[in-house]
Formats: C-alpha cells, structure tokens, sequence
C-alpha cells in the first residue's frame, strides 16, 4: 500500500500531443506531394488541361485530408472520456500513429494508381487498419476505469462501435468493387466521409 | 436531463494544437521547397547574380510566411473568444486547415509562373479561400453562445468581419489585373499583408 | 536572499512540446520517405512481387518506428517524475533530439544497405546514442533535487538504469554478428523493441 | 472604462507552441536534408571513404541543430518574463520564426559551399538575424510591462543583451575572415555555440 504515494498520474495530454503533431504533419505532407500542374500556354484551355492532369491526384488528397480530419476528430473525442493512460494504451496509440503516418503512403500509391484494384486495396486496407487500431485502443480504454475521466454512458459505447466498424465494412465492399468497377470505389471512398458529418448520438454531448 | 452530466466540455484547445501544428509544418515547408541559389564564380558579381536568379521565389516564399503570419493571428484572436467546439465548429476548422494546407502548394506555383495571369489566379483564390473559411468558422461560432468563453463586444464582430473580408475583395482586384498588368498583382500581394498590421479596434482589448 | 522572489520556475512543459514535435516529425518523415512499389502488372503476383522488392525497406521503417515510439515513452515517463529543468538538463535534452533526429537517417541507410555490417552498425550506433543520450539526462535529473516533482523510488531508479541500458548492449551484439550473419541482426533489431512491451516494475505505478 | 471587462489575456502559450512547432519541424528537417553516404565497397576504408565525403556537410548540420538548440532556449527563457501579448509582440514573433526557417536553407547552401566566403556569409547573416529579431522582441516586451508575468531583474536585462548581441558581432568576424580563411570562419561557428554553454547569470534564478 506504500506504493500509492509512488501511484504515477499519466495524464494522456503528452500522448494527444504526440498525435496532434502526428496529424499535423501527415495532413501537410499530403499536399507537399502534389505535383505542380505544368501549363504550356496562356488561354484558360491550357490551365484547364493542366488542372485536368492532376484531377485525379487532387481528388486524392482531397479525401484524404477529410478522412484525417474525421479520424483526428474521432481521436479527440475519446480523450474527452479517457485522460490517462499505461503502457498497453500508449503501445495501442502508437500502432494507430503508425497506420495514420502510411495514409500520406498509400494516398500517394492511389494518386498513382488510381482506377486500379491495388491502389485501392492498399488505400482500403490502410484506412479500415486506422479505424481498427484506433477501436482497439478505445476498448482497452473503455474496460480500464482506472484510466477514465467520467463515466462512459451505454449508447457512447454503442455509437462509437458502430462508428468505428462501419469504415472498415464499407471500404472492404470498396475493395470488392476494385476489381471490376473501380470508380465504384472511388465514389465510396468520397462519400464515406460525407456519412461521418451526419448529426449522430454524440452531438447530444457537445457544447 | 440526466443527459447534463454527461455533457462534454470540449474545450478547443486540442484544434488549437492541430492548428498550430499545421501552421508550423506548412511555415517551415514553404523556405524548404526553396531551390539553392546556384554561384558560378568567385566574385561579389557571381552572388548578386545567383540571388537575382531566385529573387521571384524567394519573394513569393516571403509574402506567404508573412499572410500565414497573419492568418494563425486571426485564428489565435478567435480562440480568445471561442474556447469550445462541436463537430461542425471542427468540421470547419478542418477546412480551414486543409486550404492552409494548399498555400506552399499554390505559393510554388507562383513561384513557377510569378508573373502569369494563372500563377496569380490559383495564389489568389487560396489566399481568399483562407479567409473565407476562416470567416465561416467564426460566423458560426458567435452564433453559437454555448461555444463562447466571454461576451463578444459587438464592434469586434463589426471589425472581423471587415478585416475578414479585406483580403478576399482585395485579391480579386489583384487577379483582375493580372491578365494585363501582373506586376500590379504581386504588388497587391506585397501591400495587403502590410494594411494588417495597422493598428485596428482589436488593439484596444489587447494588452 | 532577495534573489528568491525572481526565481523562475522553468516547468518541462516546453522542452516536452519541443520532443513532441521532434518526435512526431521523426516518426511521419520515416514513412514519408519510402519509396513507391511499382506495380508491373494486373495480377496479384506483380502486386505481390512489388511488395517483395520493397519488404526491406518496409521492415526498416517499422521497426525504427516502434523504436520511436518506445522511446518517446520512455521519454514521456521521465517527465512524470522531473518537471523542472535548468540549462544543463535542457542541454542535455537538445543532445538526444539531435540523435532523435538521426534515426530517419540512420534508417535510411539500414533500408539501402539491410544486410551490410555498415548499415547495421550505424543504424545500431544510432539507437544506442538515443538511449544513452536520454540516459544522461534522466541520471543529471535524479540527482538535481530542484527539478523533481515527487520523489523517486529506488527501485523506479533502477528498472530505470536496466531499461535504457539493455539496448545499447543487446545493439552491441547486434553490431558483432553483423560482421558474419548480418541476418541475426536484423532479428534483434526486430526483437529488442518487442522486450520492451514485457510488464516491468514501472506498470505497478500506472493506472 | 467599461472596456475593461472586454480586456483580452492573450496569454503567450500559442505563440510558444507554434514556436516549438517550428523549431521542431527546423530541426528535424536539417537531418532528413542529409544525402545518404555511399559505401562503395565491404572494409573498413570504404565506410570511412564514404563518410569522409560527407563529413563537412554532416559538421554543418550538427552546428546548425545546437544553435537551433541554443536559439529555442533563449526563446523559451524569454517566456518565464512575457507570458502576455499583442499584435506587435507577435509580428516580430513572427519575424523571428521566418528567418529561423531559414535556417535549414542557409546552412544546405552552406553544407554546399563549406570553405566559400559567400557560403559563410549567407549563414553568418541568417544566424545573425536570428538573434536580432529576437532581441528586438524581447526589446519590445520588456520595455510593456502588461506583458509582463513578473519582475524583471536589472542584471537580467544586461545579461540577455550581452547574450543577444554576442553573436551576431562574432560572426561578423566569421564573415570578414571568410574572404581569406574560410577555415576560421567554420572555426567560429563551432566555438561560438560552447560559448552559450558556459554558466552565466541566468543559472543562478533557474532551478
């Protein structure tokens, strides 16, 4: 019992950091690798054309920043219930750190790949991987009370599982699709976000 | 209303976190993507003309770090009134965040194409969309009381949305005439940061 | 004595955002740097043989990754018990950034040259450096009373010592079989970071 | 009077964390800049061969990341006395992050121009400015006592412009021994960061 005093706080802002600047750097970085459309002349047709080369690339990292945002929002969100953190919480952060750093990667690998099935498997792949790793950490955190803030209520719990799994069962229809339509796939990769901006059980909770 | 102590307090300080984060990794990107002036001799005559050779990139790199400047201050001031968020205040932010994004990308086009109409154009629009994003977030905010930290003095509403909505009205002006005088263009792109740091209604609050 | 009224307080707080931002940096720059696989082909066998010509290069990057973020851990945790620093420990803390720094380097050179003794051993000097650079620091800070926020148990001391001082030993192995099976290298790069996830004494003082 | 009510903290800590956003994303990108060392065969002499073509360059960047080290310092201590601001405490803020983001520049022009007067000079000049634009910052606050979070000390005040001004004069001599040996000019810039480590008054109000 003459530990108690020894009992370590760990509060998890230094980990929010850590992923603050984690997103922040891997949303940048998605733009410093567009390439610069290349116009061969004066008239608004040969700024068209230019811009038209780089449309699929631009679509890209469009997504990608937006399902960033989301996932970075969805991060946030679970600090608001869970402020400290162990070892095995902080091990689960850093596996979803990983996955998020390769979402620069595998956009990168789309942008090149665009309308092929493997572009959009390893880009359907990375992003289920960022919503896993992140629910995995979510449900360590949410059976360690010993790491909560306030108490979780039930339909949290609920919407949350349901908000974490949904991502990785849309993108693997995605990748179903890759191999015969892949603009199917790309039109889901574009509207899943969407689905995320709808009112849900949390906003109930928010200011 | 059992539902009140559930309420999450959702302060805004993590968004500030991302933000800075963004703005420091885009700030620092703009001078890296600088390409190394090359000298040919050994003689004062040899610099000069190296820096000459760069002069319109590093120019453009200056006028951006100095509006990034200007835009983080314009975001840090809202925080002073806005200290909690929701999902559309985020929503937003992201976006703000996203064109933020864009300025190294845009900033090394009109470095590529400094004195064409396009190079001004694609500059222009993403300088306005900063702001215009950033507007939309701060209408939002002051419309949402339960966001606010304090009572937001009307004239201070009157002011930001003035300076607000300087620049954009200003950079249209500038792409206008880019079709025909570009170097007016850039000399607008030069002038606007300046009008910002004079002093405005904003000043008297701060200490 | 009148000096005491003008006695600063220097809290961690900075130095921890500078490691965080150094980190975070370290960590999404690994990934950044990672080249493309190019795809040849539509089966899954040319997907699956561009993978296999970037395997190495991926396995570098994992695992200097989960090196990262083992010791941003062990990092994180030494603020928990020292909040307070003064110019030494600071000097100390810019010297195990600056290896911090490195490991994008040193990983790249280990990826360009995996199962070459040159590769090995400065990737291995590197992780070495990091854990005794972060070392010095920790053993300046148990001694500098002032800077401690509570006090240090005996046995945190030295689970402390064991921990940073494992790697740079077990690296040292690592670095003599490189000279005749660079392969067993390789696996104690891969397996040193796993012994570090073992339960240890400091699990008995976190939540 | 009823102004007060609306009077703004303003409170440093933003300015602080996009500063150590910058230095971070600064100081890691002088490593990622570093070109890879070519092992051309398997003994001994080939690594050292390898290394010794990149050894100037590598001296250039570890310089670099201990006055980056040493810069952030003087900044962060700046802080313990201003920890309010405004809009001109800020510009110049911002200033002094524009020409620190140089630094990264000027020190690669430098890596590539080791022993060339020009080389020296660029660098020279970008350190300069950074302790300049610093110092006109810290002119600013402590000369507006509403920035102030304490006292101020007399000896603090000629301590820090000893510190300040230090610099930019001995590398005015860097700069004038350039034109005729380069080799003291690197000389200086590597002594001059030991200088900074010597105690000096400041220690005595640190903990």
């Amino acid at each position: 019992m003459n530990d108690d005093k020894h009992k370590l706080s760990m509060h998890s802002g230094r980990l929010e950091a850590l992923g603050d600047g984690i997103f922040s750097v891997a949303m940048t970085i998605l733009v410093i690798e567009l390439k610069l459309p290349s116009v061969k002349g004066n008239n608004w047709n040969d700024l068209l054309n230019a811009l038209h080369q780089t449309w699929t690339e631009m679509l890209c990292y469009l997504i990608s920043f937006i399902v960033l945002g989301i996932m970075w929002f969805g991060h946030r969100m679970m600090f608001e219930y869970i402020t400290k953190t162990n070892r095995y919480f902080i091990f689960l952060g850093v596996l979803f750190y990983m996955v998020v750093c390769f979402v620069p990667f595998s956009t990168r690998f789309l942008a090149a790949n665009t309308f092929k099935w493997y572009g959009v498997l390893l880009y359907g792949i990375n992003l289920s991987l960022c919503n896993l790793t992140l629910y995995a950490q979510w449900q360590y955190g949410i059976h360690r009370p010993s790491l909560h803030a306030r108490e979780i209520p039930g339909e949290i719990k609920k919407e949350a599982k349901k908000l974490f799994l949904l991502s990785p069962i849309v993108y693997s229809v995605a990748i179903a699709f890759s191999f015969y339509l892949p603009q199917v796939s790309i039109a889901i990769f574009i509207i899943t976000p969407i689905v995320y901006l709808i009112p849900n059980i949390f906003d109930k909770y928010l200011p």
